[in-house]
């Protein structure tokens, strides 16, 4: 097994999501970039050392997980390929390509039978979004979503929480971020688009899109990065064909899959960021009617965007494809 | 003059506000709980005692600001209005009441004419959301709106704002609110409905229909409290009876009163809490079209939740009734 990016924030996490799943792992190959070349990994007990990813780096490889940038993903994951890994890719280069699957294990896992090498892994926001909407989409429809998010800084990066970290111990600079990030919102997560929506706007609409299989579907979506270490919450609006009550999509969401229902209000019962840190469950509450939307029900979801929205997504991703005899 | 609630947050804020606008006080009655009596109040270079609020101190006041709680609103504004005072109040306590105006002063400032001695200040969170809407509506008819609130700590008043600071200290105490609210986002913002909504939401969908004069609007809001000190930040979808593209609209805004077109994200300008803190001004940004609903906007807005979404407009209040000869 090969990690590329394995000293980076995803990277580490997944390397202790390895662990905590007992993989099989047979032997890993920590990979990095040039300049990070030699740093160590810790893993199952055993310190490694990580090389430069190259395109020799996947000889006799059988998975390889990448979570570095969009350019090493496009530049190295067909090399890995060639090599006969398979590659569950974490970064954006080929999540909307259509020969390429883009999975949640629990909402679209049949998507992995078509793979032909590479299976991409959505963006942590989209992740959280599809895990709670498709258990209601099956019973009743989806036909439009409205989804405001407050995204953690570490969906940004290490450099990023430092940053936080340092403004809110009276440092002003700012380098990640055009603004401060400590007591401060930005309605600005990854690069603007000439359309004026941003390219995690972008990515919410045309991934949650393709994994649900409802090309046309209309979606608003509205992100902005909050003073939080870990952890995307999202309030959701959606309408449906059929009428689904709140009481409705409480049972259902309870027995969907990676999910956990937290909808007592009256005894604050409710999911946040912090109590969804270091967990792998999407954590769903304040359901309740919206009264603009034909059938519509409001939700707020929460959960840990280094682990389900992306280390452990990526492990379960391996998992099935072992379990489905498709690596 | 008397001010209700002077030693408090919103109260010690209109007293800047009503030195830095020059309003003219012939004499400043500060009056607060039987708890706080003895308090310091700082007034135009006099330091002054807070005296409890009775009934009978309002005799011979003209205006009585009232930015004290809920009971002490519906306990002495009548008892103010009694001894001939105009109650502007920033509680509560009347907002929905059909015989009270519920003004701000640059959308409905023509609602004062009917005031019976109390005239009630929305919101906070309502008064920068209809600031930004009344314009779009004037000009394209407003069908449906939905709006996710990023609200800030010192909504919740100066105890708030000590505990987060505790907790970035590194106190993992709880007191004002349920969990922690430094490094979080609460979906929670004052109390939980029957309905599984909150009063905060409750407001914003009652309030926004009031002042606007459309008693059956759809609205759907979502209130959340993020680890922000000051100023509020709204992410708005609305619906139009008629196109309105977001180039016509950044032109009706920005010739707006009460307003501030923030929205070149090219150059990552756009509106942010710490941008509004301080100011009394709505910045409004991100102004986009929405695909989900007919004819629909999408907008980034944030104020200064203590300065126009409390003691600024209270103020604005008390100047529009000056000026109309309504006191």
């Amino acid at each position: 097994m090969a990690v590329v990016g394995a000293l980076g924030q995803v990277g580490s996490t997944l390397l202790g999501v390895l662990e905590e799943r007992s993989f099989p792992v047979a032997e890993l190959r920590p990979l990095t970039s040039p300049r990070s070349a030699g740093g160590e990994v810790r893993f199952a007990g055993e310190v490694l050392r990580a090389e430069e990813a190259k395109p020799e780096s996947f000889r006799g490889i059988e998975i390889a997980f990448f979570a570095a940038g969009d350019l090493v993903s496009r530049t190295l994951a067909p090399e890995a390929v060639r090599r006969g890994a398979v590659v569950v890719d974490k970064s954006n280069a080929f999540r909307m390509d259509p020969s390429v699957p883009l999975v949640v294990p629990e909402v679209n896992g049949e998507a992995l039978a078509g793979h032909r090498g590479i299976v991409a892994s959505p963006n942590c926001s989209t992740i959280q979004l599809v895990v709670a909407l498709e258990p209601l989409h099956r019973e009743a429809g989806l036909r439009e979503v409205t989804v405001a998010t407050y995204q953690s800084v570490s969906g940004t990066g290490a450099e990023a929480l430092a940053e936080l970290q340092a403004q809110l111990a009276g440092s002003g600079a700012t380098r990640v971020y055009p603004h401060p990030i400590a007591g401060n919102v930005l309605p600005h997560c990854d690069a603007f688009l000439p359309d004026g929506s941003t390219r995690e706007e972008r990515k919410l609409v045309d991934e949650t899109r393709k994994i649900l299989g409802l090309p046309d579907l209309p979606v608003a979506a509205f992100a902005a990065r909050v003073p939080v270490r870990v952890g995307h919450a999202e309030a959701v609006w959606a309408g449906f064909e059929r009428p689904i009550p709140p009481e409705r999509a409480r049972a259902v969401l309870a027995r969907a899959p990676g999910l956990r229902v937290l909808d007592r209000p009256e005894s604050c019962e409710y999911p946040t960021p912090l109590l969804a840190e270091g967990g792998d469950l999407v954590l769903v509450g304040r359901i309740r009617p919206d009264p603009v939307r034909p059938n519509g029900l409001a939700l707020w979801v929460a959960a840990d965007n280094l682990r389900k929205g992306a280390a452990t997504n990526a492990v379960q991703i391996a998992e099935a494809l072992a379990a489905g005899g498709l690596l």
